[in-house]
C-alpha cells in the first residue's frame, strides 16, 4: 500500500497539484490523437472520500474529456436485459476518461451491507466482473481502479467529526453509521473481491485516504503513470501487422459440415404458398407465446452475398406484429462504433424481455469478413470466440432464445443471383466490386465459416445451416427451424 | 382521396414496382449526400395492410439506408421522462428512412379503443403531437403520412376471409374484431386527429387500401414525389445566406435588466467558508427531498467565457451524492449531432424522474453562440426562443425543476482571468483565440444574451443572473438560489 507518512502544507500541495493539472490536461489532448479509453474506477468505504477525490479530479482534468458515471439498483428496463447491459450503456466516448464514482464494485458492496451473502455468490458476481472487465481491456480500455483504504478508527473519528458540526452533520446518513458497524465484514468481502478482480489490464492499488491531499496527488499520480503506460502498450499494438492472412482452419470439423451440406433441394411454387402459410400461423403462435413469457428473441442471419438472406427476414417477419420486432440492418461501423469495442455496437440492440431482434449479419463479421480481410489482428479474432460465446451465453442465460442461421449457396448458383443482379435495374444497388472481391476469396471464408460453425455452437445458441441454392426451400426452412426451436426452448 | 378504380394484374404491377423501387433506391443514395431525415409514417384501421405495405417497402428499398420503429405502451423509464422523450429517442439517423408501422397517431388510436375519451383530451394530444412534427419539419425533416383507408365492409370481408382459411386464422386477433365493432367511432376520432394535424410540412395522404397492390404503388410514388419536392425545399434554405449579421436586439428590457446588474460585491474567505457550510447542508435536503419525491431537477449553466462556470458547478455538486446526479459538458456538437435537430441530444440527455443534471452550457447556445456568429440563419434563431419555451414547458409540466443561471461578469475582470489563464501552465487548456474572438464581439453577444433573457424566463423556468466578478460571492449565491428555488418548487 503506498503510505502517507507526512502531512503536506497547503503550499506545497498546491505546488504539486498545479505540476500535475498541467501534466493530466496535456494527457488528454494526447488521448485524443490516440484510440483508447480510460475507465477510472474509485471504490471504498463510507468516508473515505470517493465524492471528494472525484470532484478533485473533475476539477483538474478537461471536463469536456470527462464522463461521470454511477449506478443506482437496476431500473426496469435494465432488469429486462442481461445484467451487463447496463455497464455497456454507460462507456466514455472514445478519447474520453470515464470517472466512475459508484460501479460494479460499490453495487456489489451495498448488496453485501444489506444482507450477507454466500461466498459463492460473491465469488460468481466477482468473476463476471472480472471477465468484463478482461474484454475491455483486452480491447485496449485503460482500466485504473483505486481502492481508498480508510481504517475503522479512521472511519469513525471522520463520521463523528463530521456529525458534531451542526454546517456538516447533513453529510453523515444512517446507512454511513450501518457500514461503520459492520466494517470487518465488508472489509473482508472487498478484499476477496479484489483478490478475484486483480489481474493483468484491470489492477488495483490501495492509497491511503487518511490525509486527503497525499491521497489526491497519489491518485493524480497513478492515473498519469498508467496512462503513459498504457499509450505505449496500445503503440505497439497498433504496429503489430494485421496482415492479411486469415491463416488455415483452426477446427476442420466445422469445414467438413459446411461442404456436406447438400443444395439439391426442390420445392414447388404451389407446395411452398401453402406449406408457407402454415408454418408462419406455427411461427406466429410461438413466438407470441415467447413473448408472452417475457422472453426476448435474437436472430441472426449471416450468409454468402446474394444468399437471401433480406428476403428469408422478411418473410419470417411477416408472421410477427410490427410492434414486436425490430430488424437491425448491421453495416460498416461508423466512426464511432469503429472506435468501441466491437460488441459495443450490438450490447445497444439487444431486445429487453418480451422483444424480438433480427439482426442482418452481426457480431460474427469480427471472425469472418474481419478475419479474412485483416481488418483485425490475428489474436484479436482468435479470442473473438470465446467472447461471442461468452456473450450469447449471457443472452441466453437471461432466458433470451439465440437462434443463428448460416444460409448457403453454391459458388454457382452464387454467380447466376450475381449477374441477375447487375442486369435488373432495381437490383443494381445490391452489387458492388466488394462483392466480386469476396467471391474471389471463397476458399478462405469458407474456412472462417467453417471454424465459426465449429467454435460458437451451443446448445443453447445452435447455428442452422441452410441449403439456400433453392430460395424458396431456404425460406421455409427457415421457418420451419425457428418454430422447432422457439417450441422447444419453451418446453411444449 | 387517391381512388384505385381498376384492378392491376401482376404483371402490370410488376413493371411498375420494378421502375419505382429503382427510382427510390437512387433516392437513398441522394439522401446519404443532401442532409435531411425521412419519416414516413402509416396508419389506418386494423386490417388495412400496414404490416404488409411496410413489409413491401421494406423489400424496395436498401435496408441499410432504413430504420423501423413502433411502440409500446411506454417503459417505466419512458414514464419517467416528458412524454415526447420516447419519440426523440427513436427517430432515424440522418440520411435514413424511418419507417413508423406503430407511431404516435396508432397509440392514440389504441387508447381510444379501449376507452373512449373527452374530446377535448383527445385535441390536447393532438396538438401536441401538431407541435412536435412542426418542430422536425422546420428543422428540415420530411415527413410523409399515410392514412390507409377501408371501409368497414371491407374491414368485415377482409378479417372474415382470413379467419376462414385455417393457414391465416392466426392473423385475426380479439382486438381487431373489437376494432371492427366500434369502426365508425375511431374512424370519427381518427379523422378528427388528421384534421388537426395536417400541418405544411406534415400533410397527410388518404390512400385507399382495398387493393393491395395499387396501394402500395401509390404510396411508393407518393414518397418519390415528396422526397424531390423537399430535396429542392431543402437546396433552397441552404442556399439561404446564414450571414454575420446577429441582428439588433429584439426585446430591449433583457439587455437593460443585464447591464443594470451591479458587480461589485464582496465576500471575504472567513465569511464564504461560514456560509458555504450552511448552504450546502441546505441545498443538500432541499435536492434530496425533490428526488425522493420523485422530481427530476434540471441546471443550465450559462455565462461568459471565464465566468466560473466549471467552479460554481462543482461547489454545487459536492452537496450531492455522487449517484444521483450527472454533469453534462456541452461541446460543439459532433458531426452526428449536428445533422440531428438542435434539441436532440439534450433531449437524451434530460434525466428520469428523481434524477438530476447539470448543463455546463446547453440549448440556449441556439440563441446566444449560433446566432452571434451566423452558425444557424436568422429565421431558426428567431424560432428557437418559442422552441426552447416550449421544451422546458414540456420538463416543468412532467415534474422537473428547471434552474438557469446566467454568470455575469464585467469586461474588465474578464480581461484580467484570460491573462491569469493564460499565466498558468495548468490553466492554459482553457484559453484559446476562440476565447479572444468572442471577447471582441461582447457586444453582440450582450444583446443576444438580453433577448435571451427577456424571451425565455418563466415563472416555471426562470433565469437566475448571477454577479460572478466576485467568485466566492457567485458560488454562493447559486447556493442560495438553487436552495430556495427548489424549496418552494416542493412547496415549503
Amino acid at each position: 500500500m503506498a503510505k502517507a507518512n507526512q502531512r503536506l502544507t497547503k503550499r506545497a500541495y498546491q505546488a504539486r497539484a498545479q505540476a500535475l493539472r498541467a501534466s493530466l490536461v496535456e494527457l488528454q489532448v494526447e488521448l485524443k490523437s490516440v484510440p483508447f479509453k480510460v475507465l477510472f474506477i474509485v471504490a471504498g468505504p463510507e468516508g473515505a472520500g470517493r465524492g471528494s477525490l472525484l470532484n478533485t479530479l473533475a476539477e483538474w482534468l478537461d471536463p469536456r474529456g470527462v464522463e461521470t458515471f454511477s449506478y443506482h439498483a437496476p431500473s426496469e428496463e435494465e432488469q429486462q436485459h442481461p445484467q451487463q447491459w447496463r455497464f455497456w450503456r454507460s462507456l466514455p466516448g472514445i478519447g474520453r476518461i470515464g470517472l466512475y464514482a459508484g460501479s460494479w464494485y460499490t453495487e456489489t458492496l451495498r448488496e453485501e451491507a444489506r444482507s450477507k451473502r454466500a461466498l459463492s455468490l460473491v465469488a460468481q458476481e466477482a468473476d463476471r466482473i472480472r471477465d468484463f472487465e478482461k474484454l475491455l481491456a483486452d480491447g485496449g480500455t485503460l482500466i485504473v481502479k483505486v481502492w481508498l483504504h480508510l481504517s475503522k478508527d479512521a472511519q469513525g473519528r471522520r463520521l463523528r467529526t463530521l456529525r458534531a458540526d451542526p454546517a456538516t452533520t447533513w453529510r453523515v446518513t444512517d446507512e454511513d453509521w450501518h457500514h461503520h458497524r459492520i466494517y470487518d465484514r465488508l472489509d473482508q468481502t472487498a478484499k476477496f473481491i479484489r483478490s478475484r478482480t486483480n489481474r493483468p489490464g484491470a489492477r488495483w492499488t490501495i492509497i491511503d485516504a487518511e490525509e486527503e491531499r497525499t491521497r489526491d496527488l497519489q491518485v493524480g499520480q497513478l492515473l498519469l503513470t498508467e496512462f503513459r503506460k498504457q499509450k505505449i502498450r496500445v503503440a505497439r499494438l497498433l504496429a503489430r501487422t494485421k496482415g492479411r492472412k486469415p491463416g488455415p482452419s483452426l477446427r476442420p470439423t466445422g469445414l467438413r459440415r459446411l461442404q456436406s451440406l447438400s443444395l439439391d433441394q426442390d420445392l414447388s411454387e404451389k407446395d411452398y404458398d401453402a406449406l408457407r402459410e402454415k408454418w408462419l400461423g406455427r411461427l406466429n403462435q410461438a413466438v407470441r407465446a415467447a413473448l408472452a413469457e417475457k422472453r426476448a428473441i435474437v436472430f441472426v442471419f449471416e450468409g454468402w452475398d446474394a444468399a437471401g438472406k433480406g428476403g428469408a427476414i422478411r418473410r419470417l417477419t411477416s408472421a410477427i406484429d410490427p410492434r414486436d420486432y425490430r430488424v437491425i440492418p448491421v453495416a460498416k461501423p461508423t466512426a464511432e462504433e469503429k472506435h468501441a469495442h466491437y460488441l459495443w455496437r450490438f450490447w445497444r440492440d439487444i431486445p429487453r424481455d418480451g422483444r424480438m431482434a433480427v439482426f442482418d449479419r452481426s457480431w460474427y463479421g469480427r471472425v469472418l469478413v474481419e478475419r479474412v480481410e485483416g481488418f483485425c489482428r490475428p489474436d484479436e479474432w482468435r479470442r473473438a470466440y470465446a467472447e461471442i460465446k461468452d456473450f450469447e451465453h449471457q443472452l441466453t442465460e437471461h432466458g433470451a432464445i439465440v437462434l443463428k442461421y448460416w444460409l448457403h449457396v453454391s459458388h454457382a448458383e452464387q454467380l447466376r443471383r450475381f449477374r441477375e443482379r447487375e442486369a435488373l435495374a432495381h437490383k443494381r444497388h445490391k452489387m458492388n466490386d466488394e462483392d466480386w472481391r469476396n467471391r474471389r476469396q471463397r476458399a478462405a471464408y469458407e474456412v472462417a465459416v467453417g471454424d465459426m460453425l465449429a467454435l460458437t455452437d451451443r446448445d443453447q445458441a445452435p447455428w442452422h445451416l441452410v441449403p439456400a441454392d433453392n430460395k424458396r426451400f431456404a425460406r421455409l426452412e427457415v421457418l420451419r427451424s425457428a418454430s422447432r426451436q422457439i417450441e422447444a426452448a419453451l418446453g411444449d
